[in-house]
């Protein structure tokens, strides 16, 4: 309940929301930005100024549009110039990106992670992915800050790093170990893969135009990033979204958490080999191998695409009548599930969820692809730069 | 992304600020206004002068405080003065209150809602309480709005109802109706009651200072008022919050909606009353006094209740993995369900739901009692003036 903001604090919101446009919808004339900002002329000319001066913009006369008068000059971000490192730690490879403003890979890195490596055992691999690229970064390059996208949840016996690492409550031994290794004066801020997957799509992907937003992600288990009223659902103590472990089968199958019968036992990859007849197999390769047999024909395939289609069907259904998202996405290995069983899924939600939700969702996967982890995980880096650009710099 | 407000605009946050604080917190005095708005002594100063000429508050020395100095004088809000009418559309009963600003129930009537009168022809009854209390009402008083909380979903053959109305989607019948026949100068908001009491709960109850909030209420069916990240959860289409119709049991009872085994249908009435052997019965009371008879040593009621809370704790568990809420509050008849099988549903919840989150959660019954959904419908009405207060007056 705190007042309203300073003439000092203004000024900053508005560096901030014209940044953040740009940022987000790419080059925009001036004449868009006074329309869509609610600010005259005057005002956006010296913002631009300011954020130009600061390096994190630039202004260049459009092309000639055959029409009469001057031309409205084109704001567009420092892309090039202004950039995040964005790490992904996932369940059998490591990855790290250097992303300019406006979500641009600029440079990558991919390696495997060693089977058995603990997430916060990465950091020397990650650390010489970000050191060797930043070999070829511009002396007068802006490095704003970091992020890291971790899959799954993170236990560690120490208990230093938190059940559902998040923004708020960081996984200091990864993210400050990181900081210190590499560029100590920006913050390394860790999140979960499905939470800033759903942020990145939100931003520039599958859910632009969405408040309400659902991004299932498998690696390890299933999660979910939620998006609710425009803002990531984080929970009291930053632990929501775990909807892998909703029971939709009492008595079900065993999960790691002890219960029975949660959801990402019963969509699972060995749920899907075990119903095939593949039960000795394990992994992604195979459950992909089982995916693409059932597109060529093979009926036991068939069958068991079919009732993974239904138990995620199932779960969809339920989060639809629980939150009323405007788009589901699904990411990760339930892509490949969600596109093989699209019509068990939508017949679930046409028997299970309300009509007014269900007429109302979006199913889709993600428009991002793979990149939806690194955009995402710079974005909480580049958070920082569009709440306050001159402080950030 | 609109971009930072303007003096007139900070000035109105300002005033808006001041008067939610002691519209929340009661009497306060200008020393702690001062500190807790963040703002200096004469704006304070200035702001309350404003709010006092408009009504909105008023200002008195506090009692002696024995100690030296001139003392800090309190603000406290216009209770008796400022007031918004609230009505409730419950299953067999109707209420409607007038309600002063901080919350104070300043008079009230209620009568039983006649069996199969739909929720628009309520109308006349409503008016008549409201008219009635109106004629005590003092000339120099404020009227500042409606709010209107509906139990269940509203159905209505023509379709001019929503399947969930709520403050952006209202039931334009019934709240416009309400508006011409009393008071045409001011808004009527349409809401559906688990979201009120979620938001009274959350502003002066016991969800106070949690900033994530499950009401469970149980009226006709199964609603819950979801608070997340302190904001109300509407979802994409105003429908959100449906979590009566998550299925809990694959194959279970039917339920209305089409689907089977739902959480409504899992903890009804019904199921409550067939689990004790009196299937027969009906309604609310009937499973009041299974409850009773529990409670009393009926081993067949204890049975029933047992089971009853089994699933009440399913599908809070299933809630509190996917939300990882602060505080789940039971209101309704579910107070006495909860009241009378916590350690079953407690039990439930310690082995479905993660420890990060069950830790984290507090169950918890209305301490506002049934007064939840007048005091959170008065608050959509004050809402409006807590964000202008000149404008709304």
């Amino acid at each position: 309940m705190r007042a309203g903001p300073s003439q000092e604090e203004i000024r900053r919101q508005n560096l901030g929301a014209l940044l953040r446009y740009v940022h987000l919808r790419g080059a925009t004339s001036r004449a868009e930005l006074t329309t869509s900002l609610g600010l005259n002329r005057s005002t956006i000319g010296a913002l631009t100024a300011e954020l130009a001066a600061a390096g994190l913009v630039s202004e260049r006369a459009p092309r000639e549009t055959g029409r009469a008068g001057r031309p409205s000059l084109v704001v567009r971000p420092e892309s090039a110039r202004v950039y995040a490192y964005a790490y992904s730690i996932e369940v059998d490879r490591l990855r790290v990106a250097r992303i300019g403003l406006g979500g641009v890979v600029l440079d990558r890195r991919q390696g495997e992670r060693p089977p058995g490596l603990a997430a916060a055992d990465t950091l020397p691999l990650l650390a010489g992915f970000a050191k060797e690229m930043h070999q070829s970064v511009a002396e007068d390059s802006v490095y704003v800050g970091s992020g890291v996208a971790v899959c799954g949840r993170l236990r560690r016996r120490d208990g230093a790093v938190q059940v559902r690492p998040d923004g708020d409550r960081v996984d200091r031994t990864l993210g400050e170990a990181l900081g210190e290794v590499l560029f100590p004066h920006r913050p390394v801020l860790v999140s979960n893969a499905a939470d800033v997957s759903a942020v990145a799509e939100h931003a520039r992907g599958a859910a632009t135009g969405y408040d309400n937003v659902i991004y299932l992600h498998r690696d390890v288990g299933i999660d979910a990033g939620i998006i609710v009223g425009g803002r990531r659902l984080t929970g009291q103590g930053g632990h929501g979204g775990e909807v892998g472990h909703m029971v939709v089968r009492p008595g079900g199958r065993p999960c790691g958490c002890g219960s029975y019968g949660c959801w990402e036992t019963e969509i699972g990859e060995y749920a899907l080999l075990e119903s095939a007849g593949a039960g000795e197999d394990t992994g992604r390769d195979a459950a992909l191998r089982v995916i693409d047999a059932a597109s060529r024909g093979d009926a036991n395939a068939q069958a068991a695409v079919r009732q993974i289609g239904d138990w995620l069907g199932f779960g969809v259904a339920n989060l639809v009548n629980i939150l009323n998202p405007g788009v589901v996405i699904f990411g990760g290995t339930l892509r490949e599930v969600y596109l093989a069983a699209a019509a068990r899924v939508r017949s679930r939600l046409n028997s299970m969820a309300l009509p007014a939700s269900r007429e109302q969702v979006r199913l889709r996967t993600p428009q991002l692809g793979e990149d939806a982890a690194l955009i995402g995980a710079a974005e909480l880096a580049f958070e920082q730069l569009l709440a306050d650009p001159l402080d950030a710099t």
